[in-house]
């Protein structure tokens, strides 16, 4: 077995091209448009949804390998659209009316490069194609293919990951007024949606069984919590060199955050806890998803 | 036979009550982005494309007294489902980065009364649920779902709507030099493909031979095109009082059109031309595609 960067870096080759199979070239017309979404999708993601995707289709049985085998060829597919959809997001947060951030990863954000309008408009695009992506593949035997657009569609919308952002937004500067009820409501439907979407899509892929999605289901919800909350733990303790962007900015921001609402102790308990539950959902694969354990290790192994 | 007007009108209140079904409450939280959804879907629209699709499905036979008949039923959902996507144009197409509207229909944007933040992620949430409608029907036998899917998608993705909208926004004030064909893949992408999609969404529902579907596709395209030649037309060669909105607004803008591009004698044949190509295409419906014809005369039998 791969030792894990060695595997991460491989994935991402493989879910970086099947990105660039997907959408149209820079040059179909018009032009902007296909150049803007370009830029946004390719400005340095780590595919960490997509890579989850495949790990979890492999833990249901997938096989890269096998050329019969149209599960890991759904898996990618699924995952190229969970990514698509989390980079129209991405672009549509970033505008000036939402978060207003100029850079992202180091690099201007897409309506700094293209102006505002086109930022819209690729936005709207990535989320279109991505439905378009899930219509072509080709469906396993125990899920319809009804179920994934229904599924993106509800992870995607007004509910949860949309809805999420509206509470953020709404929520900016009026940090000590949320509920507890409200903070988990915004980590839920912005953080641990997708994530949890993007981990039963490979699953699905991979034709799980009932038992086996319900394991999936679980690892995701709690594994998209737990990284949250380790996040809003770390933006207080860490200074911004290790963090590797400025820390204290929720604070600043006077955004929630679980060490705000509950103070830190309770917060480490809260991350060890999700923790434990993601890892034990996994007990069911045995072997077969040491993968999607290593990444969980990887992503919730954290100082905090 | 109802005449048209009251046939209209009752078409009117269907598709409404259809719309309030699958639209989420205006208290669903979090309410500000279901109160803004509700606000643009509800703030006066004609549903001529459901209408057109409802129309459709009964030239190929649906019938909407027969319960046991889904044809009618999934014609109305995929009507919803395509004003609800048409909507979501709007509310983006009136952002002050885009072409800055206050009005629309006599009532301020949706970015007027909700700020332009929620009015982002409204339209966002709006193209979201038109899938999720879609992903609900109950696909007929000759038309898989994927064929929705992939239909809804690529009329309303980069290559043709939001591919229009970027031409449209990058051709503002330098309309002389658009060439014909840059302007006829703006009519082509901005307002025939999605009235083509509606009408065929409409027939596909119902089961529609492929003879038919190519019929309702030639007619919805001529149709389509039409339109936009005779609103450009008249917004020449009339006055602001009987246009009821401001005239030569489109010569103010710099905006390319038709009668500037080839006059107004040119123009004139094309329309006629176009007229006569979309009542031709319904010929193979006999007098089954009658309410077709009349909403055809209503729409382009205009004094141009």
């Amino acid at each position: 077995m791969l030792i894990l960067s060695k595997y991460l870096k491989a994935r991402q080759k493989l879910v970086d091209a099947e990105l660039r199979r997907q959408l149209p070239t820079a040059r179909t017309r018009p032009a902007t448009i296909h150049e803007a979404m370009r830029y946004s999708v390719f400005a340095g993601g780590k595919r960490l949804r997509p890579i989850l995707g495949l790990a979890a289709a492999e833990a249901c049985g997938a096989e890269e390998a096998k050329k019969s085998d149209t599960g890991f060829a759904n898996a990618l597919a699924l995952g190229a659209a969970v990514e698509i959809l989390h980079t129209y997001t991405l672009i549509h947060d970033d505008l000036p009316c939402m978060d207003d951030d100029d850079f992202r990863r180091g690099n201007p954000t897409c309506h700094k490069v293209y102006g505002e309008g086109i930022a819209v408009l690729a936005g709207d695009a990535l989320l279109t194609l991505a439905f378009e992506i899930v219509a072509d593949i080709r469906p396993p035997k125990r899920y319809p293919l009804a179920d994934f657009v229904r599924e993106l569609a509800d992870t995607g919308g007004s509910r949860k990951l949309i809805g999420g952002q509206v509470l953020d937004l709404e929520g900016e500067g009026q940090g000590a007024e949320i509920t507890p009820a409200q903070l988990r409501y915004i980590h839920e439907s912005k953080t641990a949606a997708l994530l949890t979407t993007a981990i039963r899509f490979g699953g699905m892929a991979a034709n799980a069984t009932p038992k086996q999605l319900e394991a999936l289901t679980v690892f995701g919800h709690s594994l998209g919590l737990a990284f949250q909350v380790i996040d809003d733990i770390l933006d207080v303790t860490q200074t911004s060199e290790k963090l590797g962007k400025s820390a204290g900015k929720d604070e600043a921001a006077g955004k929630a955050t679980y060490p705000a609402l509950f103070g830190l102790e309770k917060s480490r308990a809260e991350a060890a806890r999700l923790t434990a539950r993601a890892r034990e959902a996994l007990q069911v694969f045995g072997t077969r998803a040491e993968r999607l354990r290593e990444i969980a290790d990887y992503l919730l192994d954290r100082d905090y």
